[in-house]
């Protein structure tokens, strides 16, 4: 989904005015030969209209525009060919709505914790119910993907209050080593946000967790929200005004907002990271990988080739290559 | 040391006019807040002025370059601190000049081959010897460094001859298991372009290789070549005019020359690679380990955000972190 600052420019402008220290020329970034034909499609193709976001209090306009955006994913998501084998259940858990997928010859004694992306307000119902469906065909086991409350009418703590009730419902049902968690963009906010809660709580932690490109960071300190600004074929410009609706007047940098200022030297499960070198969140990941390294947690980094936000959307091989890193990944953690 | 492009931004224009596919405005990066002030101060810095390189047939211009930029690296090593219970030997091993440093209480059985950078052209005698013994510090081990022929007078392949040859005594001396590989920059590329020469060769492969934001691509046709430009505080542009006269006339997208496009299903060690987002080699090093991580090898990616090409200068509490993931990685590797 394309997702761009409602100022274009403009926050180009205001950083040139306030520290103007590294001097870009104008320029023509070509699609490089480094990667795929189908790569370099995505890496060229003409980017959208840039989206102009309503103001924070205007929750008709944010419903109008979580309701378009979804529109578009959801007929994208549409010509996805289905399993017919695969089995979804929509199910109430403790109070949350969350799709159970069961893909077929799906081993016992393994279930993955979906949680989706969406930059905290879209991505939800229909589309994270076709996710899920990919994602067990991705891991090869049984997903609970959550369909979260969301902004405007829920901002924070309701999403992670959702995320962390199934957590612990899922732990009734399944040991923590059967179990990995996942999340890509704001899921691996949501993520890294419910398993500092978890293990604060006393709570036992999964097997592992895999974050995909995540938006750890929502005060957007990273270099990368200026450097690959322009360069990302997804994301377009700061999230600000969404991660302002979210935190609904918190402090974006406490950590139950912005993960990535956790405390992990108390333990953390072992994470695979992805994130791409155009990736507006490719800061977010190294430095979330470097932050659990420096605890000593057991991390993997991958970082594909002039990839963007989410690699290049599924269409291309480097994202097949990326989709068996993780599958060896959680295979490794599942078998113990 | 600083490695800028002749022509300074004519690259640029060459690539606006020839694939004008993403169009960036001019505009100010600032020195992001996510990194240590050591590290700030280093992005933040004034550039150097631009290199001008002499034609591929001067050289005593090349010379004359080589001098200059040498000395100015060799004042800013003389200033180092050294431990004086270290002992360094110079060394002729089957014709090539070799650098052995032990420093005080290094463990038998454990040596790290060390292949020093410098753009193909920089970086031997004294820089050279100085350096392994910083390299012997961060790893805890005996090294060997090879002050390898370098051009103008001493093109492809003698550099990797000597290396290889340095090698292959080595493992007289040394169990392959007792053997760490290291190369930076221009000897990341002499190390992955020497193993893969060991291995069809029928030599044995050492127990891990460490590659510090290897230059194995001399095609330079990775993407963070052009979304890095101007970004990176070390290296500012194109090192063609360089990699053109360590070809010397041979085809640069040989694996030979561009370790990058090597066949490693047949085998390659374990290896460790880092670099920076604001690395000129930042695809250079994300490909690589992706092309190990394709052939099946053990290969563990460490990224320094809003690091340029070398990480920090060793002045930063980054490069420190880096310098525990290689210590940590060796020692795992040499402990078996």
């Amino acid at each position: 989904m394309a997702i761009v600052t409602p100022a274009g420019t403009d926050s180009l402008v205001t950083a040139v005015e306030s520290v103007p220290l590294t001097q870009l020329p104008a320029r023509g970034i070509p699609v490089p030969s480094s990667v795929s034909p189908a790569a370099r499609a995505i890496i060229g193709a003409p980017r959208p209209e840039p989206l102009v976001y309503p103001p924070l209090d205007d929750v008709a306009g944010w419903k109008t525009l979580v309701a378009s955006q979804d529109a578009g994913v959801a007929a994208m998501l549409g010509a996805w060919p289905v399993d017919a084998a695969v089995t979804v259940e929509d199910v109430d858990v403790d109070g949350v709505r969350v799709y159970r997928v069961t893909p077929p010859e799906a081993p016992d004694g393994r279930v993955y914790l979906d949680l989706h992306g969406g930059a905290l307000i879209l991505g939800g119902g229909e589309i994270c119910r076709a996710m899920a469906v990919r994602t067990a065909a991705q891991v090869g086991a049984r997903v609970w993907s959550v369909d979260y409350r969301m902004p405007p009418d829920h901002p924070y703590p309701a999403p992670l209050d959702d995320c962390f009730a199934v957590y612990r419902a899922l732990l009734r049902e399944y040991r923590p080593e059967q179990i990995v968690v996942g999340g890509g963009s704001a899921g691996g906010n949501l993520a890294v946000a419910m398993l500092l809660r978890a293990r604060d709580a006393g709570l036992p932690l999964p097997v592992a967790l895999v974050l995909t490109t995540p938006e750890v960071d929502l005060t957007e300190s990273g270099d990368s929200f200026q450097t690959n600004l322009g360069l990302d074929p997804v994301i377009q410009g700061s999230l600000m005004a969404v991660n302002l609706l979210y935190a609904a007047g918190r402090d974006l940098a406490d950590p139950a907002l912005s993960p990535l200022f956790g405390d992990f030297t108390k333990g953390f499960p072992p994470t695979l990271l992805t994130t791409g070198t155009r990736d507006m969140f490719l800061s977010n990941t190294v430095r979330m990988h470097r932050a659990l390294r420096s605890a000593g947690i057991a991390a993997d980094l991958h970082v594909l080739e002039a990839a963007g936000h989410g690699g290049f959307l599924g269409m291309a091989p480097e994202d097949a290559d990326l989709d068996r890193e993780v599958r060896a990944f959680v295979d490794a953690h599942w078998s113990g």
